[in-house]
């Protein structure tokens, strides 16, 4: 069962030719969410395999245009793919002026499906995402405008009973339907089955946290503690953290401390400045603190294996 | 003096992995022209080393978003440049809407420098720019919605007088100046220096067309007649002719009649449809019918020397 994040677009404000604006694919259990859409993602989507009609939930962190201006592209391509599926966009408040236009100027007869955008406007982290067996939380971050991560995670699997437990003690079927629900059992005669000793979770549920764009914050560390991946910004080196907080960014000593404290067990950095035309020292800052880092690169993935308990 | 196209997105409406939407640096004698900036557009001129910074005229054929999903990319990375130079920005009308809704949105306090918005809105060529030796036409091409091409030209030089002619005829530094008006020098003892005898052109002005999207139509082959170098747009295959009159745009084998016809140099054609992963066909078909036609590809330059007459 897939876990990973795909990495796309790894550049800041200014792209270059090699490094485009923030894009991400996080696939859990072979379903596809996309993370920021900056310019060039469809054509990044392409080039790396993922089909564009596979998307229903786009998460935006905020509304500058490096983490956006690539949704109007793949906002048309997808309606001249004949996309009739309903489309989800989590993302701040000011975003359905800018979806408005998009219909209002491009849209026309040729956008046939549904476009929602779920709202994101809150101090806390809220719910914004729920299926069988995945769930995403969105929180607040610390950057100039208001800027939304998102933690996604596998929810909490239903417990398996060892089955070779099954027979040496004649354990009916609704009483396995009761041990799996976490409930002891306590039979007539007095005896007691009790559900720690006969399920066990059949894997860890993995959890993903993204982080961008952001300044290191309070409850940073608490809100992605202990997450398998986290994918973090790390605009800016150390020598520049006067720049990195006056624009509201991350040096990558700073995410990578914030990586350390919240125990978590490997980090992405991206969103690298345009400055910086070879990543190494970037990610020899970062690994001085945290050594689980690595730098996102286009097309790269990164997969979180499923662990049993 | 270089007189070069580059084509930098080659796809029609969906982009590919490979083929990204329509953009175009015209290079004339060092001034460089963007013709359509669709999505990636920036990413593309950093790859293929033309500073943003250079352009400070932008031409856009029309308002479909494979020709200007780019622009919103490129006015924001200018302005994070420090652009101050204004720019102007050659479009149809509708443009000034999106110009705006970019400034509102996007624009804010970053924009330092004016951006003209030059209305495209006539049915006959008509003069959009010109510089000391060069000068551009928009005219009105045959598309969906309202849709320009452009011809580029460089200015008829000045005449240049024989040098080897100047002392046995004895011409004087004021008869030289009336020469190189084109004017004939009638001197006091009747005799005549005819200015087509003792001047000559240095180099033959050169030509450049642009037409993308649009179908055939009847005055096209008059007004690009004669260029040294058209760009068309030859979206589908001949086999696809009803899809191409439809969505008014062009096949290969319509291109290359245009290009026969018109007597061009050599002709470049782009604006591929997706469907088409090879594009070995297309350019078979058009040059059964126009030899000098090659294909668009990414960072391709078509350059046309200078001629002596």
């Amino acid at each position: 069962m897939e876990f990973s994040l795909t990495t796309l677009g790894t550049a800041s404000a200014l792209p270059t030719g090699s490094r485009y604006p923030s894009a991400h694919v996080l696939n859990i259990r072979g379903r596809l969410f996309l993370i920021d859409c900056g310019e060039g993602c469809q054509m990044l989507l392409r080039k790396w395999g993922f089909s564009m009609l596979k998307f229903d939930n786009i998460f935006i962190s905020h509304l500058h245009g490096d983490h956006i201006f690539g949704l109007f592209g793949l906002l048309s391509s997808m309606a001249m793919m004949g996309r009739t599926a309903p489309l989800t966009i989590h993302a701040p408040k000011g975003f359905s002026e800018i979806l408005d236009f998009f219909l209002k100027q491009f849209g026309g007869d040729a956008v046939k499906f549904e476009i929602r955008h779920n709202m994101l406007d809150s101090r806390e982290p809220v719910p914004v995402f729920a299926s069988r067996n995945i769930e995403a939380f969105a929180f607040p971050l610390n950057h100039r405008i208001q800027a939304y991560g998102f933690l996604f995670q596998e929810k909490v699997p239903r417990p398996n009973i060892y089955k070779e437990l099954i027979e040496p003690n004649h354990i009916t079927l609704s009483e396995i339907g009761r041990l799996k629900s976490g409930l002891d059992v306590i039979r007539k005669d007095g005896s007691v089955l009790e559900a720690s000793k006969f399920t066990y979770m059949p894997f860890v549920p993995r959890k993903f946290a993204y982080c961008s764009d952001t300044a290191p914050f309070v409850q940073e560390v608490q809100w992605i503690y202990g997450v398998d991946l986290l994918y973090h910004e790390a605009t800016f080196m150390d020598a520049m953290g006067a720049m990195a907080a006056s624009t509201y960014h991350s040096t990558t000593c700073q995410a990578a401390t914030i990586a350390r404290d919240a125990h978590v067990g490997k980090m992405v950095v991206g969103h690298f400045s345009s400055r910086y035309s070879c990543l190494d020292g970037l990610l020899a800052e970062a690994r001085s603190i945290f050594p689980e880092t690595f730098l996102a690169g286009e097309g790269e993935k990164f997969s979180i294996g499923q662990r049993k308990i």
